[in-house]
């Protein structure tokens, strides 16, 4: 008797020959951030022991990034979320062993690229969702992740690495941080992404030489401190940015 | 009657439709230097006035990397050069207008996704090589581009920007200069690349903090000045900082 998971991959394999494209995945690296700790949404495949990013396959008549978008959304609720599209993993068998003792006219089953996006958000921005092939879909510490199925831990590892380097030369932290921040708070960032500690003068230094900040004259009020200033982003700038790069950088 | 260009895409279509995965491809940005300008590698499509990035199709039994390099040198004749994955492109009609005319079951008139890599090398390296498809295969000026089919242009627009970028996290210059540059040498090609004049006492401080490079004892004889110091690239350190980033940055 065919398992329920089964089912649902045969289902899928009917509907995804009909419209998406051969060979070609795409998979979600969502970062999340809550002031304390960095996280990535993670789905639980129902009747395996195993988390996956969120991901899916890309329609015939669909551009790739619109793909992508499609997907996030599908997979948490979550629209207009800064996708970075960062890398496309192709090794040969890299999807094989989750397949085995299925068919091979699954339409799942045949060799997949994928191609790696990530996401940087805020808890409260999604809400996860799970599917028909999930039985969970939760943040995870990426200090403590579970066990990742196919090639996913290779996918996360790299897209953490992409978004440490990313921060030599792009701003980050919108969509990540509140609206209005303190210099402490987006350092603080900075040190979960980096999983460094950093100098806080060196650091106040830097980020106002990038230009992407404003200073508000309002200030946060309540702690037992010196109320500390508050900034937001500077969307003009930061855009810029975003898109070509830091100019002090060289 | 059909033309020679045509006859040999279908020769091309039968061997791939049996060899190469459906939906992907792989173009490659080849920048050469000579110490005086940048050029990419390019090829002429025979019939056609317009030339192409050097690409090709992904075998069904390859891993994706290992693709990029055999098609590298078979349209180059360049081993051991290293190749950046930059970014994949997926617009849904990226390829549609190149084939207009040829029948739907042309295996090279599906739809394809492009797997962009960039190279560096220097002239010397590479012997630029013609197939069946094309007429001549030369290094262009990137200040100079001849027109460009497909999405080629933005894939070499893509390609640039990334080397731009990635001077502010990653070394460059092994396999564009000579195994011993001078200081002014380098900072050429970093002005090339970045398409700006740089400061030379600042050029100088930051490369120096990087710790990427050897300074010999030996200088280069010869001009009217001072000789100026010899340098090779401290291959650990530069190796180390192209996987992983330079450490300095934050």
């Amino acid at each position: 008797m065919k398992s329920e998971f089964t089912r649902i991959l045969n289902k899928y394999s009917k509907i995804n020959k009909e419209k998406s494209l051969p060979s070609i995945s795409i998979d979600c690296v969502v970062f999340g951030f809550d002031t304390s700790s960095l996280k990535i949404l993670l789905v639980r495949l129902k009747e395996k022991d195993e988390w996956a990013l969120p991901g899916g396959y890309l329609w015939k008549n669909e551009n790739l990034d619109d793909g992508a978008y499609r997907i996030l959304e599908e997979r948490t609720g979550a629209k207009e979320i800064y996708l970075n599209q960062f890398k496309t993993f192709g090794n040969v068998n890299r999807t094989k062993d989750f397949f085995d003792g299925h068919p091979d006219d699954l339409w799942q089953k045949q060799r997949f690229l994928s191609v790696g996006y990530y996401a940087l958000t805020n808890f409260a921005k999604v809400e996860p969702k799970v599917d028909d092939l999930s039985d969970a879909s939760e943040w995870k510490n990426v200090h403590e992740l579970p066990n990742l199925m196919m090639d996913h831990e290779e996918i996360f590892n790299t897209a953490l690495l992409e978004l440490r380097k990313g921060l030599n030369y792009r701003p980050v932290g919108l969509n990540l941080l509140p609206e209005k921040f303190t210099m402490p708070e987006l350092q603080r960032l900075y040190e979960i992404v980096l999983d460094k500690p950093l100098n806080r003068g060196n650091f106040y230094r830097k980020m106002t030489k990038y230009g992407i900040l404003n200073k508000l004259k309002e200030t946060r009020k309540g702690g037992a401190h010196k109320a500390p200033n508050l900034y937001t982003f500077n969307l003009e700038v930061y855009n810029e940015a975003l898109e070509n790069g830091f100019k002090e950088a060289w």
